[in-house]
């Protein structure tokens, strides 16, 4: 049994919160947020402690874990005391929008040895995760070409576009790890950039679609591609080809219903939207494992080291659309 | 709130206790079953009190419903005795093997106007259901004919034929239920059976494979294929055809993975198997719409009328199996 | 190289004498037809010869096969005089729609051991037929089950009903052969029909949609659903069910493009329609394996036996309608 | 009727030349091959006049147009002298691997106004058309990304590649031009190119693997990738995304059998494999629009321009490759 304690109570706190509450093997213990009434509501919904402060939750000796949801700037700062207090972390993705604060974080912690997960939901998904597991057991032979297609169902606020980071660190930065999670190192990146969905965003110095080339270490050739609108719904698709042959994973519907009529025929639902959705297997085993690594010492399937590697990969895709030229990962 | 007793702790059972323990506005107070330990056991894993007797359950004021989930040939019985005793009942199908014994249960309790619901999961299925309310919606104009496929993937032991009634009340139960959920009440049946898959099961006096074909009262025209073996899982498809077009509801797979090789592409996982796998969503629909019932006194989607209608379908397949002949249903 | 005169310049026939004009191995030297003028724009078309009369077609030596594609009627007259005139035959289905002077027809020639093909071109489909060779290579194991889908995209004109024979002798005819095309002899036939797509049907005495369960002599149970009318095009579908798996054949489409938009996704053509597109591959091989038959002296997929057949078939089925009760077919 | 004589009796050229013999509109009169009975073996089997020289083709008033189906590096010769003879002509890609001669070549005949076809069969592509003329008719809205995917079944023998100019000349000239079919003109570039497959093309100099990101004046992205392997045969897709959705174009599969059992369901045939298999249709659809456009005075649908923008394309991915750095194109 693994006590929690989650630290903010916002819409992606909340999730985790009551799927923490319905593990078998996972216990809420205490939440809290800065915001004022916002750990109280989780709290009467939930029955967890509300916590005064981070100090109280790092503090008691009950809590085994935390899970870190609050705002991105504070991730860092929380993955550091919590480290430090002995309690294992599972924190949202991403670590830091600056690399060099990402880097000094672990030269702080890395000598504990501490147990800090990062939730790249996504290597979680059960089909991902399939594909994975057949890629590894040999379905492909060797991987020569990955494509990932990633796109959200509607472009953020104009608020939320200001502090996500860009386009690449806040939501190409799944797709970079999960490029990792399928072929491994990256070595070299190209990017091209456009502003096609919404000129807001061209406004706040961001672009909202994109096309991304990689060549990892192996060899293999990885595309992404991404953008801040999909009229269909939340568009996560990957295709992974070999020498013996392809594997695709698909989106997801909330009926297997098809349409046929005079205008068309085998017409499906459009696809599920959005990530709570999407994921929702994927949250959930998110944690399963988490509390697998708690309780038995293992190490993460994303640890500290992703979400580092993640948020290099796309400052390289930055260097890159400003430079227009490849750009090559040191190791 | 709605507090529920479960009756019966086997296999089914135990997945209703955990469905109602896991639903926001269902609460699980007490268990019980014939079989020493068995109580004590799902007891001990939901934190549900052991009941000593049916009576208990049936006295306590608190609880305001009972999941009939025992042996069928106590249904009735249970069935009697909680509409007497004031209590909501959730059923499982079968109400009885019997058709009299049905009858002579509603006669008994149906000046009560109790709320009986009966478990015919399939019509919560989210892929059916949503198929019907397109229909209902107008989608297809007026539907002429409708294709049930409902194949298990084993065949059951011959202990299990032995009670069950045969293929008809046992199984195709839920496809003539489906089938007037689809299309309303039936006038006419035709059947064929044959023993292809396991001789054990000719020498128990059943059948194994059946085709059928129905006619509504609306008109319309119900082919419904059975058998006890299927090699891909548990093969379960609606087809509805009408004059603007044609819906299908089809598997469901645990992975949206597809292979692509030298000897075959676009190969998916085998279909979900069995059925707690296949209609889990369609258990935790079901014991949401009850507790709505409960709650607000709305008659349930699957009354007790639906599962004598079901029953005497049954029956009336069995007796066109034994004359060859169409079967007229009285109304 | 095999001579061909075409009886009969309508629509099919036109569509046969190109084919046969266009196959390397076939030549197409006569054309013949009771109406004034089609012969004559058929020639103009293709080259071919006008022929003043079916004697004329028959006392000529060159001439080595004929395709007989006149009116139903005419059949038995023009099998029977090409037969004894030493011609190769290929004829439009049905052989006759009276059963008797089908079975004339075949004491009075069945002595000279023609060659009799009957033009039923599903055999022919190359989805079909490979799902047949798949079956006696033995990917299913025994054969349990059949679905036969089999809706045309609208009812013809009252004309046409009215000399048609019947849906089972027009339309399901196809069905019945592509039956025992798939398992063989049937020994059952049960029938339910109903008019639900024109009340014109019903006053022709006629219906236009149907539900028929068969009984093979293997065991096998066959379903076959018919409708004069569907919105999404030609639906032409079969499902093979057995102890290994199934295999399914499904509808042709102009393009593989699919549609994925806000309201729907995966969205495909309506289906191809009507049989001469959805058939073209079909009509072509036909034609290739008659050529085979003529030259090599094989029997032909389709015979007269499978013509006399299918005939029974739908005469059984008729009986069925008509009592309500199985039919059982004598061998 | 528009008369041809086939230059170069090549598989290629043997495949259009029965083409053209089986349009309605176009008939062959001669063919012409240097090597020694080529040219003989066509005739034999098609009954076309053998051609003793080029010259004899160009200077027959009878013959209205030219297929061009010999080597390249005879392309850019053919086409001028044809075009001076006044003849119309149809060119298998690429004019010419070196883009000077390709521009000369234009310097020479521009001012005649010639009538030349480039070989971009998969314009033709019946799909392909499809999803561009939906896009055309606004289906997309604006279209924002393309990926085109372009896998060959199995790498050429060294001897080709040597002669192939390259990938991206001999394969991704066909991507290139679809890239401008679907978007319109290039104005940048980036590629990635690996050799994955065999160490045979590395040894050639050449690349068996690439990835490309081409942005339009549109402003719309577009990825292309390519292998030179493929195990499930000859992978040919199309995604278009935009504001209003996604279309998507899929590979063809010699029937639509489907099959289902223990291991693994709706498995379907490998796709079509090779060119000729695949683009059957587009290459009868290409001899028809040229057809057409010799008799309309219509302007092609890929005339001389497009066979260099492909060209001048190639030229810019090899140099992005080199460089590792984005590619303007002037225009």
């Amino acid at each position: 049994m693994v006590s929690f304690a989650v630290l903010g109570c916002g819409r992606i706190g909340r999730m985790h919160a009551r799927n923490i509450g319905s593990h078998p093997r996972a216990g809420l213990v205490g939440v809290y947020d800065v915001v004022p009434g916002a750990a109280e509501e989780l709290s009467a919904e939930l029955g967890a402690r509300v916590l005064g402060s981070v100090d109280e939750a790092l503090g008691d000796p009950v809590i085994d874990a935390v899970f870190i949801a609050s705002t991105t700037d504070t991730h860092v700062d929380l993955i550091t005391r919590a480290a430090k207090a002995g309690k294992a972390v599972l924190c949202e993705k991403p670590i830091d929008l600056d690399i060099a604060r990402v880097e000094a974080c672990w030269r702080e912690i890395g000598t504990l040895d501490p147990l800090v997960m990062i939730g790249f939901n996504r290597r979680f998904d059960p089909s991902f995760r399939a594909l994975r597991d057949r890629i590894q057991a040999g379905e492909l032979g060797k991987v020569e070409q990955v494509v990932i297609t990633s796109r959200d169902p509607a472009p953020p606020p104009a608020q939320y576009i200001r502090g996500s980071g860009g386009l690449f660190r806040d939501m190409t930065i799944h797709d970079f790890d999960m490029a990792r999670y399928l072929v491994g190192d990256i070595v070299e990146i190209q990017a091209m950039g456009a502003t096609l969905v919404d000129p807001m965003i061209a406004g706040e110095g961001d672009i909202d679609s994109a096309m991304i080339v990689l060549r990892a270490a192996s060899g293999a050739l990885v595309h992404i591609n991404n953008s801040r609108r999909c009229a269909y719904g939340y568009d996560q698709r990957i295709e992974a080809f070999g020498e013996k042959g392809m594997l695709q994973a698909h989106n997801r519907r909330p009926t297997t219903v098809e349409s046929w009529g005079a205008e068309r025929t085998q017409a499906r639902d459009p696809v599920l939207d959005f990530f709570i959705e999407r994921y929702f297997e994927a949250y959930m085993a998110e944690i399963d494992h988490f509390v697998d690594c708690v309780e038995t010492g293992a190490k993460p399937l994303a640890g500290f080291a992703e979400g580092r590697e993640a948020l290099r990969l796309a400052d390289a895709g930055l260097e890159s659309l400003r430079t227009g030229g490849v750009v090559r990962l040191e190791r």
